[in-house]
């Protein structure tokens, strides 16, 4: 893509020429071009220095025009996914990108080189074929949001320098909760740093909701609280039992049925035995969308929701009946940055009870919180969080929202529903493949086995035939990698062996996309 | 600064150049004019729509002069710091800027005409004169680190889709564990979104180190735990105590001397009382640049440091003497994103000890950190984390780095304590003003009380004096705030009334602003 560097620093009228990665044909090319024998400056021009706007000006059209290329590239088809290389590989220095920090100033030419050679190696995860995680996607009005959030580079703890974001974060929060069905939107809320940090929240609010005693005196003053989730739940409700003092065993795992979807029998049971034992059921957890198998919990009866994958499908008028039942639910997280492709990090944590949030968090610090303040102080909303300062995550979220509507939203996840389904109708009957289960997938996931010819012969529940499939997916996962082509996830699941986890969560993917992945796997993987 | 708007959505190329905010003679002027007439796209032809790239690099270059002529603004001293109204004025609609959310999309038009109103009504936190907060500033590297890190938009908690990225945090966390004085570098960390965080995760790794059986059983397996803490430190250990089921009640506040410097006797006698009561103490906490003093305390005997607010202070050859023992801690709390001016956020816990944090949180969630990998997997930084999903918040700081060389960092520092030494020498003697406390500011922290003249005839200790002076300050905030002339933080502390808090952090505050930041609370504050 870019010829090799010599040394380190390379003069920089020519090297920079030389490595420019752009198209002659491109915007950034054409106004960027223009400045190029002109740009020598050293870092002390930069704002604030004395007349450093010039040079800052400069310097920023030069980062956008490495930046909109990327982004240019990122939704192109004929590009790679990823360059992949080694960890030894990248810290021995390729083709002079060095990554050590050093004492001494580096020149602006070279930071610049430092930023194109940052984004060369690595994953271009809004890149049409990249499937890999549950957050995929570039939006274009979410990166906009993200870099006017950066050029604020404000703090949400206070109205008195985030007025125009802790706004909208009000108002986004009431809306997110209209449309999870509580009346007039009622609640509380908070936007925290992902879905692991919203589930935390849940637990907090719901222990300091039954033993508000527990903020001061520790577990102690509770009896053994047990906290329910689904075995194949997200990891983070085990995590959060065991940072606040639960216990990991405390989280006592529900048994699903074959499309993973919690067994309500089966909580009930395991609540009556968990009572038995003279221990306290405290909270249970319903998943939306779960994180391997997409498997929606049937929600009523159950307490606080974690729809942080599936939570955009409330916006589909269409898909919205799998999370029925979701307004009896005491708490929701809901993650933006997944299904609704907003970009990472977007996290929010809702809650029914006003008041609980502040209640179970407050601390009162007097040097941020001042209750003598000219504005409405209620506004200041830091002292709910755990956080102290906290990022502001809210705009780009607020931004896209506008720019597409309710509708762009429901339209976006209908889109993806529909592609998951057509990859489903296109494999399930398919010669080499093998469904993890059975049925159109409830969200995006779609789980499946590639069987290469040499394993077809095999019987099915031979040990054999096992530890030979379960080396597959990771096999083909790796020469895709290498090659670059696209990206995907697999993973065991309890006991069956290695599988693929397709998610489409992708604005920028099409059935084309999914016939090349079917095909690339079949191309990888047919002589293993 | 922009005329009004009449309807919510006007037509684009009059209302667009009529509130376009910027000067003739700038460089975002010049090309941003040249589209301006072809430039009417809906939201349906960006990226990843067919033919969207031209319209997805029309637009983000508009994004680019609203953003850059915010940029220039911010440095520019004959602009406010910020254009203050109550929360109704802005719900209600300032002339045309709607928060409210619809079904339906807006027009590209009118999303960059939201922009600009965003940072319109916001706090230009990056002027120097914004002095409110212990984060101020606006690092253009780091703003170029925050674009690209949006624009790259990934996850840390893999290798595979962050090869680069967490190599960086790899390098950068061994290089801030060499400044701290640990062998060789050694140790482990991570980057978490903010120092409250941080302070979280020390709490959990001193009880995995002496209790692990916690993580499995809940806080009933361990002893009742005690926490110390300075009565001036950050309220997060606090609220660390609480979220961890310790009880804020078992976190015990350490006397201070009159400098805010937690009294090594006091500790020593707490930690003998609650060791008789039969409890176990488990962690103390120093801080390293207290929030409202920006005290040290002294750190030799004490366990865990945070300093987040002083962190930065060990890049200085002439401060760092301030940390003397700092290299005994077995975690410490460094955040970047104040002192050092890197854009939120940025916070990272160092951990002396190895294997621990992963010890500590590990889940070993198989769908995101498969063993049978073609790298290798220990490079998967995600298991170590509370969180699950992970921003990028390395990459500002790491570019920044580049850019200034540790040299650079060290000179922001040295500047800054100059600059609050010599606030410190003009006002201790100056009609009017009193001190916090007496001495050489350890931190870029002076606090001081402004006495107005009506005040200074008073009986100091009469509790007439005291109730006006608590009032001066709020006062006199609220006055600055008004007029958006410049912004300074205040508060009480124990039985001391409203005092302002001055910190300077921001690379742009030059003598002048200190200068001017004086006359302006003699202006606003003579005739209260």
């Amino acid at each position: 893509m870019s010829p090799g560097r010599v040394g380190p620093e390379p003069a920089w009228p020519v090297s920079l020429r030389a490595r420019h990665p752009c198209k002659a044909s491109s915007l950034y090319f054409r106004f960027s071009i223009r400045f190029v024998n002109a740009f020598s400056v050293i870092l002390l021009d930069l704002l604030p220095a004395k007349n450093g706007e010039e040079a800052t000006m400069q310097f920023l059209l030069e980062l956008v025009g490495i930046l909109t290329n990327y982004v240019r590239k990122t939704f192109d088809r004929s590009t790679k996914v990823l360059d992949f290389h080694h960890p030894h590989q990248l810290l021995e220095g390729m083709e002079g990108f060095n990554l050590e920090l050093s004492d001494q100033p580096e020149s602006l030419e070279q930071i610049l080189v430092d930023c194109r050679d940052t984004l060369k190696y690595g994953v271009r995860t809004g890149h049409p074929r990249f499937f890999n995680q549950l957050s995929t996607g570039l939006d274009i009005i979410g990166l906009a949001g993200e870099w006017l959030t950066s050029t604020a580079n404000t703090n949400m703890f206070t109205y008195e320098i985030a007025p125009v974001f802790v706004l909208m974060e009000q108002l986004t929060l009431k809306k997110m909760r209209e449309m999870i069905g509580w009346p007039s939107g009622e609640g509380d809320g908070i936007f925290s740093p992902g879905g692991a940090i919203s589930n935390m929240y849940s637990v907090m609010i719901a222990r300091y909701k039954y033993f508000p005693e527990v903020k001061t005196k520790g577990m102690s003053a509770a009896p053994r609280l047990v906290l329910f989730t689904s075995e194949h739940s997200h990891y983070s409700i085990k995590k959060a039992g065991a940072a606040l003092g639960f216990g990991s065993e405390n989280v006592v795992l529900l048994s699903t049925d074959e499309r993973g979807r919690v067994i309500p029998a089966d909580l009930e049971a395991k609540i009556l035995d968990v009572k038995q034992k003279g221990y306290h059921p405290l909270f249970v957890n319903a998943t939306a969308g779960s994180t391997v198998y997409g498997a929606f919990d049937p929600i009523n009866e159950i307490a606080d929701i974690y729809g942080a994958w599936g939570g955009g499908l409330l916006m589909s008028r269409k898909h919205r009946h799998k999370f029925s039942g979701v307004e009896r639910a005491n708490s929701v997280t809901w993650n933006p940055h997944k299904m609704m492709g907003v970009p990472l990090q977007c996290s929010a944590i809702l809650v029914r009870e006003k008041g609980i949030l502040a209640g179970c968090n407050s601390m009162c610090a007097g040097y941020l919180f001042q209750p003598d303040k000219q504005y409405d102080v209620s506004y200041d909303t830091g002292d709910k969080a755990i956080q102290c300062g906290r990022h502001v995550d809210i705009f780009k979220f607020w931004l896209m929202w506008k720019a597409k509507g309710t509708i762009g939203f429901e339209q976006h996840i209908d889109k993806c529903l529909d592609l998951s389904q057509y990859l489903y109708d296109k494999i399930r009957n398919r010669q080499g493949y093998e469904m993890v289960f059975q049925g159109v997938p409830q969200h995006t996931n779609v789980c499946f086995w590639y069987i290469p010819p040499s394993l077809r012969g095999l019987e099915h529940n031979s040990e054999e035939y096992r530890e030979k499939l379960h080396k597959v997916a990771p096999k083909i996962k790796a020469m895709m990698m290498e090659s670059g082509t696209t990206m995907v996830g697999y993973q065991p699941q309890g006991q069956k062996v290695n599988f693929f986890r397709m998610v489409v969560s992708n604005p920028a993917a099409l059935q084309s996309d999914i016939d090349f992945l079917i095909d690339e796997i079949e191309r990888l993987g047919h002589d293993l």
